[in-house]
């Protein structure tokens, strides 16, 4: 059987030159989409529609939604909730509709909608996604959504990690980007204070009083979900029957 | 003094996110075209003709140059040489003009025109692109050309390894991406074989039989010059007094 490829994606830019068509895509914001989505789901929340716009966003609290967004890192005013995953746990997001905008992550699962699956991917539950693109055998792209079409070193660092493992289920990486992530993520394995010297957006992350956020965010396996994005909304693959393509 | 940044391009895709207007651009096009344009002055050339097109090269005929370039890594039927650094030494080179087109270098040229200045970087210049931008203390983009678009191995790492000395000389690397390319080039020096095991095109080039081009590629500071673009040409900075503008 020929084995799948696994390609990492450094920025959505590149997105134009991968075969998307036939593969599964993983979306990758850990700063903070993908990991808030995935705490939402973990905290018992029925469904998020990621949308691009603030208005289309507060179209949905009258449906029952809650609202939660940022725009630049920061709370969308009038919302009820920003981007932080510490506002995704507690009673008020069980069983709860989430509608959510973000800077980029939202902005990267429109842009894969051709993608035979959209899946979210974050370090809170990496192991997830590593066993379900383990267990579906096709290609897989992981998607840095980066920050405003850059690279940045979370994102394309988690791609690397995920990369790794799937090369020891017999996955094949692909493109000289993949290595460049693998590469990364060995670093930063090797060095436990490499993202706090050297990542761009460090003081940005001060400024905005998100320490423990990002703290939050690097750890892994917190969560046993598996976001998916099927007819128009996440849900969780594992507590759902998901056909084949949306 | 306000310290100058540097910043590693990973890709032409990104250049419409970065501050091209005031910057000096480095255009690196390791395997082949920006080491070959380093060789081809360095054996005495006395300018390049970087062009887009097949049809513009040979245009240049009549005019007394001679043609080189490459499609897809092969020469162009009918020109008088390809793209392998070994065809710009001998006696043919002295003093003559050259016009080239090649798959990615040179649109990488024409892509960085709103910068300051442009010149061309490869590990067999490096020292001189490295003293060079330390002179002029303006801000750097070190513009990996890649391949088709898409991120590889050796251009970013060179634009790893430079920016690695340009910060022990003063410069501030900005951007995640040029962390990234720095711990590539980190990771290029203590793996000797990195190159050779993880090469995207290691195939390709084992295709076209270029494994001496690409040894002699990878060979540090063999020639003393210091390409820049001005005029539409080519010359040796170190040779000739140009203009901070062009």
């Amino acid at each position: 059987m020929k084995k799948p490829k696994v390609i990492v994606c450094p920025s959505p830019l590149f997105l134009k030159t991968l075969p998307i068509k036939g593969s599964i895509v993983v979306v990758i914001d850990i700063l903070r989409a993908s990991t808030s989505m995935c705490v939402a789901l973990g905290n018992g929340a029925s469904e998020i529609v990621p949308l691009e716009s603030i208005d289309e966003c507060l179209s949905y609290r009258e449906k029952g939604y809650l609202i939660a967004g940022e725009r630049d890192g920061k709370m969308v005013e009038g919302f009820d909730m920003g981007n932080s995953p510490f506002s995704f746990m507690g009673e008020h997001i069980q069983n709860a509709k989430i509608a959510m905008t973000t800077t980029n992550g939202t902005k990267c699962i429109h842009a894969s909608k051709k993608a035979y699956q959209v899946i979210i991917g974050a370090f809170v539950n990496m192991t997830q996604v590593v066993n379900y693109l383990t267990e579906q055998q096709r290609d897989v792209i992981l998607l840095a959504a980066g920050w405003k079409d850059k690279m940045n070193l979370e994102d394309t660092a988690f791609g690397g990690a995920v990369a790794i493992e799937l090369e020891k289920n017999g996955f094949i990486p692909t493109e000289d980007s993949t290595r460049i992530a693998m590469t990364l993520y060995d670093a930063m394995l090797k060095d436990k204070r490499y993202f706090i010297k050297n990542a761009t957006q460090y003081e940005q992350i001060i400024g905005l009083n998100i320490v423990e956020d990002v703290k939050y965010c690097l750890r892994k396996d917190l969560h046993n979900v598996l976001p998916i994005y099927y007819k128009g909304k996440l849900i969780d693959a594992l507590k759902c029957s998901v056909e084949k393509n949306f």
